[in-house]
């Protein structure tokens, strides 16, 4: 079927094999050139998926652009919604984004109206545009849910699928996979249930590029032989070339002619297709070219290796950056001005005093999983994103070189959180300290119930690297930025939590996670963010840190004094701030900037064990100050609920005035992490401004 | 392995064939009569993977009872937790309790020095002893770990058994199944991991009868061809007569040959096996026999049945059945102790006047599913507890006979809360109002990054009827009762949540949930709990109940004044009582009691909208009472958190006195569903008491 006007039911558009080929082509090209633009995303799958991407769209499906929500068009369900760009390619070369206006949110930018369809999907991850890092089905036609979270489309697919069935619609399905995805089990259960409720109008699409984040997925954790195994669960199976138009062509129509079961098109793929540098290389899955603009691996090697260069020569590509760079500047300036202005700029790193180091948290676990992991007791597992959130520092302990024997003892799991879980969870029941991790939203969430029930309720000393927390993640947007990890472990008895403030601190953390023989949750964040202090500072499990501001100094961390919560005195503050994770450096600056510009004294406790709490040093703060804003880079509540009880608890005489810091109750979104933490309110101006206004000034 | 002397490595003792066959035989019946003395638990299901448990148990693996942790003893893993009858009945005659002192909680009551220690079983889901409903690893010896939600037990195997290879031990690990349970994709995780790590020392064992709740498994989700399943996974898999002995042992020797690779074992087995009445009968999954000690499916056929009655004869029966009695009566006592005394006895019914109508609030539930089912637009799933949560009501909306256009309505997934949530966001996609449930940790938990990113943030009106919401669920134990489920599901944006106060309230809340765009989840109990609203009872979404004691009348819900919280002015009370949920008509109770001992007026909010939640009508509360007790069966926070950030940020002049009642951070245990709200500290007297001691009285 053709692209439709679903009035008429006259095609708007056909398109040969050669066209196909050719539009494929552009394609890629708009794809790489929208990742060079975006400074990050995924080159390998969607160069793989791009030919069959075309073929889909531009000539497989029946659908309308001018009319997305038609009922009678086929639907495509994007499981892996990683490959985002090259949907956004293809809906855009259908037509879909022809009468979209160029804007920021909802907010049209007249200054763009002339800016063609397809030069739109460059705005790919920026902030306030609608091209998020995965896709998002209320932000752009043609996306038929939102996903990124992998193993959940196929399920979607069925319940549209079986909805044909029920109400006697005749549109069809799709649903794209990637082949690491299949180690999850919730696939599992789908491809189980198609075949049960024979949805014959369903065909699901394997990317099959053989790689995945940590490795060739027979390594990682092999699911082959697909075939055999979709077979077992009561598919048909076809398999194709993913890059023979002719023959991807010839699958979809036999797919389609399948009756009583529904049907897998295993697409043979090479991962990177045409971009001649990530063809078939693993560190390709979720990075743009190297090089950047130019050389080795760069974007205009792409061009050249797709071939695309007739079509995008370097002026062409330069423009088109051009107007990417200019609304990404847009967006600089709109989170900019959402922080709350002072009588200076206080920014990190803007003036000549108070200088602070950078460092991303997660560095802080790869530091002390590197260590801790020198007991041979320690096992360490792996989800596939075993790099990205530093677990790879337990077998490669001085960032470098493996060492075999700790390697030994790390357990790949691929993309199976709820079985990572229980496997770790044996491992604790033979006396072993198991660290899993992931991204927070897939290690505290996917497996939530196995945390519960198999962990928590047998009391069992899983870890848990609760990486990616934070709307600080950036460009890969929402699905992959964890805002509700504090109440899913705080609600499980017997759990301990840490929220480690920085680096130094995440590295501690670790290391009295290892220690303790409790279940224990460490959450830490992607971003680089102020190291705030050292090796010296104290950190005593269950109970708080008071840091007092001094005055100022060149280092920032000079300038305060941190003590234990058990050793500090009151010295008759103004107020109090209970932090945790990096929102204690910006409670810091919250200090500095209520200090100088009004001269107010703060109490900034650095709420780092969040589980259990010091309810000592919150009640101290509470009936020592009588103001107390919390700050998280959370849901707000996380800790804000729980130091409103304590407080609350301690029956204090008079009123406290009170504020919370924290994501509102919305999902993130695309953005760079400090764009997201300023449009969030999630910055020391955000903090001082609240508490001002509960001061009444 | 016979069972060993772990020091001497001696055999203890050696089974032959025969002797195997009479110890499954004598194992039966314990567990009938272990059934029928808790008056609950799981029929079918033990008396099927009898004859196996035996065999392994008595003779195949090796282990020492006098030293359950030692290193080298083989493992058994159950998987389908719920047959925890049978594993109570190996461990006994293996001897594992020879030594175990009859005891409540910690407590060895010395009354009962002498019992034998097979008759010990008996104490089946009683409140204090150590054999809850679904086995738990802290309480008993040779229970590996805790489980009883299904698809978790493979997992914990494979890291038991990857253990063993990277440490160098060689014992052997086994995992004993159900056939439904492979519907859980979390299965499918574990048998891929387990390929593709090679684990030979792992076995894992399927009872393979073919039944589960929702009826015949090929009906609700088929999940055969298994042996093609598995052998497309990778697995070796060996077929067996799971009730012939001889075949039984065989397949246990073979699979121990296996080298490369994880064998399956499919033990081909009759649900009900030797019971007569239960044999092949869907209805005998989760209950004793019906006709109690005597009759047609009684207890006495059943021991006839097996046969046992020379063993068992009907006056050691009876004395056995006295013993649990007796036992069943301290924990009574002992509940009965926790609630705090009042000058009279104040609980429900137990006066001539102030008489309630007691109802489950899941029937609430079904009366509202039957009416919304309506709608030919509304779907509703199944995960097959359909019956057990009132989902049946959809497609019998009389609670008798089916409608059969309902029925094509009815989406049967099995035991795949994560697919069924993903299908249901399919239906919602389609402009359908779909309706999901299953027990609330497995409706919320299970599937929790589905609900979040699939649903939550695609912003699809899927509508969770989350059942078994608190310890009140009873003998079943901490699995099965939800105390979580507020964190859950408040900490996703755009979610809607209700804990409606009783069934009548809960129809009213599953037709709100039908009729709103949001996604929503309505939480609700399994116990008969009091009827305090009638149909002309007020209720808005988002609006609380203001509840007011009027003075005593002859029926309980008479004797109470209330108006939405937006209509209420106030009165001059002396506390407010903030509740969801059944704790509501506790609160009322207390309130009852504080008026009538103690002359003190109360304001009860009944906090049924626990998402979006009426910070007005807490706010004011607060301040006009200055007193404030929040009351939930759940973890303590779940609303007490909520409303205590509102009373912080409503920013009085005078400090609040306040506390909460709620579960204290612990798991939930077996008993009877009264015992536990007494034993928990849930009771009307527990929230009067607590209002007392912030009153200083």
């Amino acid at each position: 079927m053709p692209i439709l006007d679903s009035v008429t039911m006259e095609p708007r558009r056909t398109y040969s094999v050669e066209e196909l080929e050719e539009a494929a082509r552009e394609m890629r090209a708009w794809v790489m050139i929208a990742l060079q633009a975006a400074g990050s995303g995924h080159t390998g799958g969607t160069m793989s998926i791009a030919d069959v991407t075309a073929a889909l769209y531009l000539r497989h499906i029946r659908h309308d652009p001018a009319n997305p929500k038609w009922e009678g068009r086929d639907r495509v369900f994007w499981s892996a919604g990683h490959k985002a760009p090259i949907i956004y390619a293809a809906l855009g070369m259908a037509g879909y984004f022809d009468d979209m206006p160029v804007a920021y949110h909802d907010e049209p930018l007249e200054q763009f109206a002339d800016v063609p369809a397809m030069q739109k999907t460059v705005l790919l991850r920026k902030l306030g545009s609608p091209f998020d890092g995965h896709p998002n089905s209320l932000k752009l036609p043609g996306i038929e849910v939102c996903s990124g979270s992998l193993g959940q489309g196929l399920g979607v697919a069925c319940g549209s699928a079986l909805n044909a069935r029920i109400y006697g619609h005749d549109y069809r399905v799709y649903c794209i996979m990637g082949d690491g995805e299949q180690q999850e089990g919730s696939i599992w259960e789908s491809v189980m249930f198609a075949s049960h409720h024979a949805l014959d109008n369903l065909v699901g699409i394997i990317d099959d590029n053989r790689l995945q984040i940590d490795g060739p997925t027979a390594e990682v954790c092999n699911v082959q032989s697909l075939e055999e195994r979709y077979r077992a669960f009561g598919w048909e199976v076809l398999n194709i070339d993913g890059h023979d138009m002719e023959d991807i062509l010839a699958g979809l129509e036999r797919a389609d002619s399948v009756r009583g079961r529904p049907t897998l098109i295993l697409a043979h793929t090479i991962k990177g297709k045409h971009v001649d540098f990530a063809e078939n290389v693993v560190g390709y899955h979720g990075v743009p070219p190297k090089d950047g603009r130019y050389g080795d691996e760069s974007l205009e090697r792409a061009l050249r290796s797709i071939p695309a260069t007739d079509l995008f020569p370097p002026e062409r590509v330069d423009e088109i950056l051009a107007f990417a760079e200019e609304y990404g500047r847009i967006g600089e300036q709109r989170a900019d001005a959402e922080v709350p202005s002072f009588g200076r700029n206080w920014w990190w790193n803007e003036s000549d005093d108070m200088q602070v180091e950078m460092d991303a948290t997660r560095n802080g676990f790869g530091e002390g999983i590197a260590e801790v992991g020198a007991d041979p007791d320690v096992v360490a597992h792996g989800a596939d994103i075993t790099g990205s959130i530093r677990m790879s520092r337990f077998y490669e302990p001085d960032g470098e070189n493996e060492d075999p024997e700790r390697k030994k003892r790390f357990v790949s799991c691929g993309i199976a959180e709820a079985n990572m879980t229980e496997v770790a969870a044996g491992f604790a029941i033979e006396g072993k300290t198991p660290f899993i991790g992931s991204y927070g939203v897939f290690a505290t969430g996917r497996n939530w119930d196995q945390l519960r029930t198999t962990v928590g309720y047998s009391g069992l000393p899983v870890k848990i690297a609760d990486a990616h927390g934070g709307v600080s993640v950036g460009p890969d947007g929402a699905t992959h930025q964890a805002l509700e990890e504090i109440f899913l472990i705080t609600a499980i008895p017997g759990f301990m939590m840490f929220v480690p403030c920085d680096a130094v601190e995440t590295a501690k953390a670790t290391k009295a996670a290892a220690a303790t023989d409790a279940p224990t949750a460490v959450r830490f964040a992607r971003e680089a963010t102020p190291v705030v202090t050292t090796e010296d500072t104290p950190f005593e499990v269950g109970i708080a840190n008071v840091i007092r501001y001094r005055g100022s100094a060149p280092n920032f961390v000079d300038a305060f004094e941190t003590v234990l919560s058990t050793e500090y005195t009151a010295e008759d503050e103004d107020l109090a701030l209970i932090a945790c994770g990096p929102m204690v450096p910006e409670s810091m600056r919250a200090a500095v900037i209520l200090k100088e510009e009004y001269d107010l004294e703060t109490r900034v406790v650095n709420l780092h064990t969040v589980k259990p709490i010091d309810r000592e040093a919150i009640a101290a703060a509470a009936r020592d100050t009588g103001v107390v804003v919390t700050a998280e880079e959370h849901q707000v509540g996380g800790i804000g609920g729980r130091v409103a009880a304590v407080i609350c608890e301690a029956g204090l005489e008079t009123g406290v005035r009170f504020g919370m810091i924290g994501v509102q109750d919305r999902f993130g979104e695309s953005g760079e992490p400090w764009q997201l933490v300023k449009v969030f309110g999630l910055t020391g101006e955000h903090i001082a401004r609240k508490a001002l206004d509960l001061l009444g000034q």
